[in-house]
């Protein structure tokens, strides 16, 4: 059976962990930084404290416990209690802060540019990320993620998954929602854009916790699509 | 004497006359459009027709005579304005939106594309345009305009030269207004953005109105940089 895809004007893309490796990279980067520095830490277990507390920072802003707040000054709200957690001490203001950004220098997955290259010759392709925009745009710059346009929580003053921030695409682009596509590797945010309207792809990511995670890479069926990566995806999509 | 741009982050740019060339473009692409059709227009004072009207529908926005409005539905606005007056009968619905959308099938000036990938190498380039951003985005994959980031008005509800629009700039790049330049071939945008603190940068477009304006093309010693065109100004900003 081949699907009809021409009706679709937009793929917007979830960032973290579909399109970059962020505990890979942050494990390299701070492992790199904490040995100039002579620090010993398990900075496998930082890189995933550091990203557990990521959704309850964003529910706080949900429930409106917390005014409008980027995603950089949450991390750094979070990274403030890790450095105390993991006895990282001393550090001046100039290196805490290179450290909250290493979010912004987070490595694509190697399948990345190559799929969104195809995809952009003839969609319009965009981030749709809780990521706040000079960090998108930051993290583009340094892995060459060839953007259309930069569309981030901060644009609509929403997180993902309130209905703003998927309707908020779609208004962007001019488009009625199912003209657009939302491409994540996470289920939730998937469900979250088709019950708003929107056109979803799964793309698995089996690494994105680690070696040993048993995170859920089953098919779904009522999504759009479901592809093993980004090349897979423009294959699927007929670029 | 040298200047120092190191602490410039971000280059933001006024579209519409300095990016692209928007009166050759629509004269060129509607007298096509129309001689396909059998029209006889004179489509140069319906192009400056069409531009004159575009200050005095954003100003009923700035005023809140009209809530947001984006730029193509002010454009269409004026469009049905402009068919009467020129004896423009009987098109349907799907031509009178094709012709609306000219405003995003502009062409760049013959320097632009060359200047922004120079400019991209060092700078974080985006537009920070009264055009909506889908507009932008379109006229981007069309001229291939190799933009880092899409800033509009409508990502601010604000319409330069409202302070909202260059201050949500600087604020969408986690930087200070300082650390930003605007870009633009008309003074009266970066007066604005000076009074709101960003850098500023003149490019001379002689020919935005046709080839017997009497534009002012002048120096201006208060602006941060004054160009020819925006290789000219790569080369300024030491790229």
């Amino acid at each position: 059976m081949t699907t009809d895809f021409s009706h679709i004007k937009a793929l917007v893309f979830d960032v973290f962990g579909t399109c970059v490796d962020f505990r890979g990279s942050i494990i390299k980067d701070c492992r790199a930084w904490g040995k100039a520095k002579g620090l010993r830490v398990n900075w496998s277990k930082f890189a995933d404290a550091w990203r557990a507390g990521y959704r309850p920072a964003m529910d706080r802003v949900t429930r409106g416990e917390l005014p409008w707040t980027k995603i950089d000054v949450l991390h750094r709200l979070i990274l403030d209690d890790l450095l105390v957690q993991f006895k990282i001490n001393d550090l001046t203001e100039a290196e805490k802060d290179h450290l909250n950004r290493v979010w912004h220098r987070l490595k694509p997955w190697p399948d990345t540019v190559k799929g969104l290259r195809r995809l952009k010759k003839r969609y319009i392709i965009s981030t749709l990320s809780n990521g706040n925009t000079s960090l998108l745009v930051n993290m583009a710059k340094f892995g060459g993620l060839p953007w259309d346009c930069v569309l981030s929580a901060e644009t609509f003053h929403h997180y993902k998954p309130d209905a703003e921030a998927y309707l908020g695409a779609a208004d962007a682009f001019s488009v009625r929602p199912d003209q657009v596509m939302m491409v994540a590797a996470h289920k939730h945010d998937l469900f979250a854009a088709q019950k708003h309207g929107l056109k979803t792809a799964f793309v698995r990511r089996p690494h994105e916790h680690g070696r040993n995670s048993n995170k859920d890479l089953a098919d779904e069926p009522s999504f759009t699509v479901n592809a093993d990566d980004m090349v897979d995806l423009a294959a699927k999509l007929g670029c």
